[in-house]
């Protein structure tokens, strides 16, 4: 059966959607996206979801087509259309199709689409390494909304597949530890709980708010000389928490997963 | 007459254009672009352009899916379907439709997109401000190539329409003078023509490299003080060259364009 994908209100097989070239998504990455969990046909911590995306939508001037419950509507129906009650949908919103030039038209038309799919299997402990080819600009607010110009992930995550890893850890303009390609990084230095700060680089990420609430974490500045220091170190996004038990090939801790992730491998 | 566009080598009005959702350039913003004055049918600077691309699609690991001749076709073609002698030319180049996940597919089917549009009017003198919403991150290698990432440009754009200019000075995140969101920044000072260097964050611009050899221009870092300084300024992208006369409403020299802008709006 065709994958059923939403768009602008109406459910179509994936092969019959039709992106207009002129979409600013696919012209100026002018665009946010969400990826959310769904589980028992539920879309997991929805509420927080949408309130990210609708700030990153305040920080563009970008409308968003509709309210809290018809996306919420919008999200259960397409997870529900291709009969997945787990599933992993992702979101994209973007100022739709415009003429020539980076200035938005005053009225956009925005384009809203709705993809599901099977959630990933199980992810094991992380291999990383800290991406060398580019750096994260924590003075761009971009940083700190979850847009479509991604370009610098896909470069870190290429380098990271060449050099046998799986993620790359992306340092900021200044040096500094910011998140990995795909999710918020957590060290444990002493027994305290580390992440950096939304300052630095780091997307809010909504799980990271979870988990800097759960265990009480700092948010701080951490360094690459942090990693060796660190007995514990995990990484967080909308698809879980994974223990990262080893960057650029040296073990963090002691190289398994910590009691610390351990815990929050655990259902509450 | 509707637009013919160019699609992965056939020619398609545009309103039966179809960009897949899954498509890499509109999920990811995995992909390039140049921008082309054509005229009297000829793509100009076109072996620059080419150039350019090919340099951007190795950092990205992008295969081409033309050859220069095969791509010389293709762009010269769109124009013609259109009837434009005169012409804009974007093409665009993406990684395709992929799966979910930011690791390229190991054989991808990339997406070469051809628009045509008529030449924008000639441009008068530009009256810019210095964007304060974003900075341009020099740290990132897709700083030195024309990648479809360029949200942080919109932005600056928005705000120089919100402040009521045309254009926006990005700085880098040393705080140094990079260029505008579409255009290189070139600087007057004691009779020296000077840009920013690609270090600093500069796209290296087509007409850049034409004008700072025609003018023996010197690439060296450019503070904001540096524009009060100026008895001169003006900026250079595929479409010309431009006065630039006033920056956050103090203007530039003695207001109106200088002597060098006025030879470079002259044919050599």
């Amino acid at each position: 059966m065709p994958m059923q994908v939403y768009l602008n209100g109406i459910l179509t097989p994936d092969a019959l959607t039709r992106i207009d070239p002129s979409d600013r998504g696919f012209t100026l990455s002018d665009g946010l996206f969400e990826t959310l969990r769904v589980r028992a046909g539920i879309p997991q911590r929805l509420d927080a979801h949408l309130k990210r995306l609708r700030a990153g939508a305040s920080l563009l001037g970008l409308p968003v087509p509709l309210d809290d419950d018809a996306l919420t509507e919008a999200l259960i129906s397409t997870a529900a259309a291709n009969g997945l009650a787990d599933a992993v949908l992702r979101l994209t919103l973007t100022r739709g199709p415009a003429p020539r030039g980076l200035l938005p038209p005053g009225s956009p038309s925005p384009t809203l689409l709705i993809v599901a799919g099977p959630p990933p299997p199980p992810a094991g402990p992380l291999y990383a390494v800290v991406a060398t080819v580019t750096r994260r600009n924590e003075h761009s607010p971009l940083s700190r909304c979850k847009c479509l110009a991604v370009l610098d992930n896909v470069l870190a995550r290429r380098e990271a597949a060449e050099r046998g890893a799986e993620d790359a850890i992306l340092l900021n303009t200044a040096g500094r530890l910011a998140e990995t390609t795909i999710a918020n990084l957590f060290l444990v230095i002493g027994g305290r709980v580390m992440t950096p700060p939304v300052e630095e680089g780091a997307l809010p990420g909504v799980r990271r708010a979870e988990v800097i609430s759960r265990l009480d974490a700092v948010e701080t500045p951490l360094d690459p000389g942090d990693l060796p220091r660190a007995e514990e170190a995990f990484v967080t996004n909308a698809l879980g928490v994974r223990p990262l038990v080893a960057v650029n090939e040296r073990p963090v801790g002691d190289g398994r997963a910590g009691p610390l992730t351990c815990r929050l491998l655990l259902p509450e």
